[in-house]
């Protein structure tokens, strides 16, 4: 353990760092990689590197990593691949432990460049320096603000991923800020010349403030070893996987992609059922999973209370009972109390709840929650009227009658308050669908969010993500009665 | 077909209306149905009937109905249940043709309601008036711009949206709102004592501006007649399908919800097969097909071509081939002029065609677009790297060399203008993933859309709506074979 944190600590809390092949060319990655973490708050030193000299964007660019006057950790190169084994002897001399490789040219174009590659990898090894790439995109480390990956850093948070796709990893992790779901890490693998999958989930196992790990990932290099990092990695935190090259036509793309071998999809979903993976079907509904997993306690089974008006508890049922769920009926007891909550008008109550399209308040909403939450055979709730005063707000808020609104703006923030606190209270999860009662901007879906309850947008994302904390909750029962 | 044109024509085009069990009380229905067309801009006349007189909203309010000195079209209906019978009475007096009953307390609520139900339906009908709902929650037409479903009225648009749950519906027309997607109309069916889905479906099939019909359904009334008419409807446009009830917990949620036999979900799905509904699989993928739908010609087979980087490609070839749609490997002659057009180290280009990452002009894109759509073996184009300059624009909005930029945004503006033309030229259907470029504001994005082009989040919604695609243009040619 402590060997692996003690290596990649320089690439991802590196204090200083040099860029070998730092460029004053706009167009060149030698560029980016000094203007993108300057720019976006890296908190360590930077040391653009070049034999020509001179200065980039206002720092002095120096003609050898040797010549800089301070001890360096991290190495970003982006020199032609035939400069790298130079610049990499240059690396180890200078006593540099990490090295992030972004030029390309090396194993993916085969022949010479594997045998360039293998040259490289002899140096670093030899010199003790532990190598991201080469051919990625980039990192992004929120523990010292580096980012070379993104042209803008990502928010800060507790999701890492780990993409054998840069382009597409970088994509993804762009669409995850638009829908404000924050990274402690990201990294473009490359070709894995040096540091694996394995590596990587290994090393941010360890990192308390990763407290998922996402991965995209063609195909598995040593298979042993990541099987055995993998299982030990999810008794601590949970992995979501997407694997690409699933289908006959993707794994032909998947060898002219990084020359993963996708191999067979049967094996690999018993392998990924053995290891424990999370596994989503589609790209993004891994971050999807992830959030509920960042906030939410793991449910103790997977017997699901659904709360909604009409079709929404309907279509949630349906999404819930797909993946395997259970949405149980309530006992009498349970109906006959929920009965004096609802409207007149509501069906019987039974699960899913309906709340027959009443606008209810936050506190009439938190009390049915709890009344599920309570009960011994309700695992976690699904609710699909996350607290919907907005449309009488807005509504009241033409009628001019400060005293009403006030009361329902107390109410609706007591409410949103009990009900945030109710995972806690119940150590079961909560999931939400957002209401936006005709208003484009929802601020109670923020305030939910705010609070670490994760809203989504669709009743069978719901359901989703609660299949997710299902399973990883069923993964560590597994794991604890072993 | 000319009399459910005319008789529908009251209610989707009213030129007039009487809110009956008009309020003066926010909370109510009755205000509700009144302020909602005021506000969002109803062409026709408004008139609120209640027994106590007075104005609402600066409206005059009528004791009767039928002391409206004016025809009246149509009657939307939101007084207690007991007191229907007597204002349907009155609106066959009044000579109305249309009614949206509001009201609930009728078959959903069982005995007394269904007989209640049945009388009001009697009178109805013996006075020439179609009815929707009871027990709905409105309707929008963009035609006269009619809206009581929704707190803001819609963007108008050419998909139709036929709900057999109000809250679920409006929620789906709100998050459809939201991502910008314009309804032509809206219909919470509610009880279906008079118009049933088969109606509507009738009805929207004649209406040109409708070129998309949606259906959030849990149950069939009258099979052979739903089954005809979808058949000849289909010959006119697309039908969406989302089920409710397939699961067997969902299924006794469609019982309490709206009495729905859910039915066996296997008959259903061969009975869909049979009619040619395109069945989206949740429920808000039934929008995400729509948009294609509507802007896109149909593909002459199944064949896809597909443009992305890296991951990208491998993941929209595993979505594509997953739904059964082909990804053809590319001849010869077609890879060597494509390698022409890709930068030096991306790989032999096959399909999916790789970027390798680089960033690419819109021309650029639009010529490897075009290649992939004159082969007589590519039927449409899925595109993962929509011409993206932005990240170039942003970078070199930094170097302060207007020329360089004004040059880029020429290529951009006339790579995008000859994109957005290819699906007309071709006759071949483009969708694309929207491609950030680290900016959270995609103005590419804005101008594919607004040319026609439908962008999405992700790979495998684009892969689904070229499914859509694909499974709407072989039941046309089937048709047509017949």
């Amino acid at each position: 353990m402590s060997s692996i944190v003690k290596q990649l600590d320089y690439i991802f809390k590196p204090e200083s760092m040099a860029i070998i092949g730092a460029s004053d060319n706009i167009a060149k990655w030698g560029h980016m990689m000094v203007e993108r973490p300057l720019r976006t708050g890296y908190k360590g030193a930077i040391y653009p590197v070049n034999p020509q000299g001179g200065s980039i964007l206002g720092l002095p660019v120096f003609r050898s990593v040797k010549d800089i006057p301070a001890p360096v950790d991290l190495a970003v190169i982006t020199t032609q691949a035939n400069q790298v084994p130079r610049v990499m002897h240059e690396c180890v001399e200078k006593g540099i432990r990490g090295a992030v490789l972004i030029s390309a040219g090396f194993a993916e174009t085969g022949g010479e460049g594997e045998d360039l590659q293998a040259k490289v990898m002899k140096i670093a090894r030899a010199g003790g320096i532990r190598c991201v790439g080469p051919n990625g995109m980039g990192i992004w480390s929120a523990a010292v603000c580096l980012n070379n990956a993104f042209e803008e850093a990502p928010k800060s948070g507790q999701i890492a991923f780990i993409s054998q796709s840069g382009t597409f990893g970088g994509y993804m992790s762009e669409l995850a800020n638009l829908k404000g779901y924050g990274l402690r890490t990201f990294i473009s693998i490359g070709n894995q010349a040096d540091l694996t999958v394995a590596d990587y989930i290994e090393y941010l196992s360890y990192d308390d403030e990763t407290r998922v790990i996402i991965v995209y990932m063609e195909g598995v290099k040593d298979g042993q070893r990541f099987f055995n990092v993998c299982k030990a990695a999810l008794n601590r935190k949970p992995i979501i996987l997407y694997k690409g090259g699933s289908s006959p036509a993707g794994a032909r793309a998947t060898m002219s992609h990084t020359a993963s071998v996708a191999g067979s999809e049967i094996v690999f979903q018993n392998v990924c059922r053995q290891i424990g993976f999370i596994r989503a079907e589609e790209s993004f509904q891994t971050f999807e999973i992830a959030i509920a997993l960042l906030s939410q306690p793991l449910p103790p089974g997977r017997r699901i209370g659904i709360l909604g008006t009409g079709g929404q508890g309907v279509v949630s049922t349906d999404a819930c009972q797909k993946l395997g769920l259970k949405v149980p009926e309530l006992d009498e007891e349970t109906s006959s109390l929920l009965m004096k909550m609802l409207p007149p008008h509501a069906p019987a109550p039974t699960n899913p709840v309906d709340f027959a399209g009443s606008y209810r308040t936050a506190v009439d909403e938190a009390n049915v929650v709890e009344t599920l939450l309570k009960l011994d055979y309700i695992d976690g709730v699904i609710s699909n009227v996350p607290v919907n005063p907005l449309l009488w707000s807005s509504r009241l808020a033409k009628t001019g009658k400060p005293e009403i609104i006030e009361n329902l703006n107390k109410i609706t923030d007591e409410g949103i308050k009990r009900f945030c606190g109710l995972p806690r209270e119940y150590n079961k999860p909560i999931v939400c669908v957002r209401w936006y009662s005709s208003v484009k901007k929802d601020p109670v879906a923020d305030q939910l969010t705010q609070s670490g309850i994760p809203v989504y947008d669709t009743p069978e994302q719901c359901a989703r993500a609660m299949h997710g904390l299902v399973n990883y909750a069923e993964l560590r029962r597994r794991m604890n009665t072993d």
